[in-house]
């Protein structure tokens, strides 16, 4: 299957089936936003709650936070976003389209497009203008007098700006790391690519405090920590690559940097970044705050401002990479078989319960199971259509098991689990089911 | 206690033990915004899964989605927000502060406060003059040609305009739901008391799609639903009551709304919101889109636009309304005992782990029992200070057990479980303490 293909099957399955919708479709859609439906909410959340247990929960080490998205405007002067979160913007004064200078080689001219894509030879082209990618509103009853706020371009500053709050309130020391799952906005020049690269956004970013000096151990550290959590997503390991980022690439604040790289449909591209941000946004906040941000350290008596490894993903990306690693089309008995091969612990349902007809008291059974189930996971009722039919459409939901009552059921209180990888069925005491489950939907 | 007073120590509590923090501190805070600590989060969080899972997991007839925040501005228009969301404000000369005219009996002119909140016999007071309280920014690249975009004021027009693909992809019926969790903003004239009413801010809404006709006994069944899902939080029954909102009070849209209110340490108010919005947002969307929204009923064979009822509550209000209500002062042994007593299923951290001495062992045994637990909840290790200094910290973190590994543990294997709201000790089996949590903070 063509990858251009596969993306677009992906996207149509994805509102079809109510995972993701096109904000504000009823007006004709709002560029590059979009809303999750009833099973991408829930695929989203699992997402989420994954990366939470494994930051905050599970580790000692680590304090959770939930910062605003609105901030003092002071610290985005501090953070250097005011004068440098820009991309140079050239437009086209033939087709009157707007490009991202650096990234021409991905962009067509609407007007003249090239069998070759970046080829821009018809274009006649401006030159490159910085244009800032904050979100800017007013806070504040009456716009002359208002503050100028941001929505913010990453959640990273509301753990800066909190970090001696949470330093004194938690009775961490140094090292320890601050999480946080959170909204944030980027005006983006060409946003694409589905929930790739949308200009609202959910982060779920983690910054961990150092002494100087150990930054490099521990980014080694972190960065063997986040490709086994991605691993553990059930991602197929020949999907996933590092990239480095060289001289040329590194952000203002970096020392070193790594990204995680997915093969998306469209191409390799940005998973997960792991920076050390060394002491850069810590030494600004101080000096624009005029507030000592040290840490002493009681035991060396020794005063030092950390250096910061940073772990950033987005929640919105993660669900994307984890719909295309998901998604496989295959023959089955003559019919082509579309499934969602999520993990277990992130399937938006964990299971169906399907009565095999709907008469002889099995439907009674098999809702007496369903609510039992639905008290413990996520659990889906259905007795429409042939049963061959409905595992087809739990396959498109990606449901690992399918749950069927029949008339062997009423005679030994056993069901079949019909596995949805390998089809393979067993049978099951209907009294062992929630912790039979349990045992398989487990992170 | 003077009520006022309580509200600060609760404000001074929330800051000392990380359970909300100014946003911006340091940067002299951002008026109206606040950030959730550690303690907070996990708070805030276990309010939104309590919510979430009564709401959608638990039912069958509600389906959970997550939209955008931000929306085409059309969506706006078509609600009535773009013309009609605004408070009307007043200025006063003298003082130069401003209020909003339909809330003056709750405030003071700073330069000529009087005895009497409310009294402004002394302001010399503007005409009132409308103010919206939608924030605006721009989508796009360049600011003359880009969107004018609103973030939303509220969640609940993210489900109106998603309303038919939900229908669609979940084989739903009405009557049906669909709930959501998001933030929404609104530019308020007045913020104040903390987290009760803040520019930012999250809701809990969700609109019940029922037949017209049916409207008023759905009203009813959601009332009584809503409030006992208060009274399940662990609230005081004493402490809520019902406001009906008359003629005068009534927003555009309803037919007929109350109020849970809650009677804070700053008086009774709103608390949550059961709202009968009628057809008067979809009409609204169909007229505005140009799209049909009725539905067909395919037993009747009848198409209808569907009556709405409506339930709203703040996150961040359901939080502060458990922190008041959970918040205790009480004498014990001759000193002031400060404790929150929040639900188990509510409570930030659900157990600490004691070991008695650091020595002869016990810490060994103490970190083993910690690990187990913290595989499955919330948990805490805290070997600084008398025993009794460490639980007195868990009361203020609002831990509801407290597990003393002490000699008796080396001997036959069971551990002090120290209740706190009664202070009850109990000995358990180090070996059941998973199963002997787990019963108790079941939601």
């Amino acid at each position: 299957m063509a990858d251009n293909d596969r993306m677009e099957k992906l996207v149509s399955l994805c509102k079809r089936r109510g995972f993701v919708f096109q904000s504000s479709e009823l007006y004709g859609g709002l560029g590059s936003v979009w809303d999750y439906g009833p099973l991408g909410v829930e695929l989203k959340r699992n997402v989420k709650d994954r990366w939470w247990r494994s930051m905050v929960h599970v580790r000692d080490d680590i304090e959770g936070i939930d910062a605003g998205i609105l901030m003092h405007p002071k610290v985005w002067e501090a953070s250097g976003h005011v004068a440098g979160f820009a991309d140079p913007m050239v437009d086209c004064k033939t087709c009157k389209a707007r490009f991202r200078a650096d990234k021409l080689a991905d962009a067509q001219c609407p007007q003249k497009p090239s069998k070759h894509p970046g080829d821009h030879t018809a274009c006649e082209l401006t030159e490159p203008r910085q244009f800032n990618l904050m979100f800017r509103t007013f806070m504040g009853p009456v716009e002359e007098t208002a503050a100028l706020v941001y929505l913010r371009p990453e959640t990273a500053q509301g753990i800066y700006v909190n970090y001696l709050n949470v330093l004194q309130g938690s009775r961490q020391k140094v090292p320890f790391g601050i999480a946080q799952i959170g909204k944030a906005f980027r005006n983006e020049i060409t946003p694409g690519n589905f929930i790739f690269r949308t200009r609202e956004f959910e982060q779920m970013e983690m910054q961990f405090f150092v002494k100087p000096g150990t930054d490099e151990e521990w980014f080694e550290r972190w960065r063997a920590l986040r490709w086994q959590w991605c691993l553990d997503l059930g991602l197929r390991a020949e999907k996933l690559r590092w990239h480095q980022h060289l001289h040329g690439e590194l952000a203002h604040y970096a020392k070193a940097a790594y990204d995680i790289e997915y093969e998306f449909p469209f191409g390799w591209n940005e998973f997960e970044g792991i920076h050390n941000r060394t002491d850069f946004d810590l030494s600004r906040h101080q000096q624009y705050s005029g507030r000592k941000l040290e840490y002493f350290d009681q035991e060396r008596n020794e005063r030092w401002l950390p250096y910061v490894v940073e772990t950033s993903m987005g929640a919105d990306r993660c669900a994307l990479v984890v719909l295309c690693d998901a998604y496989h089309e295959e023959q089955v008995e003559g019919e082509t078989r579309v499934v969602l091969r999520f993990h277990p612990s992130l399937a938006p349902i964990k299971a169906a319960v399907l009565p095999l007809v709907k008469k002889d008291g099995l439907p009674e059974i098999a809702e007496r199971i369903y609510h039992d189930l639905k008290g413990r996971y996520t659990a889906f009722y259905d007795d429409g259509g042939s049963v061959g039919r409905r595992y087809r459409r739990q396959d498109e939901a990606g449901t690992p098991f399918c749950i069927t009552v029949d008339g062997q059921t009423k005679e030994d209180g056993t069901v079949t689990v019909r596995h949805r990888d390998s089809l393979q069925q067993d049978r099951v005491d209907a009294a062992r089911l929630v912790a039979w489950i349990a045992e398989r939907v487990a992170a």
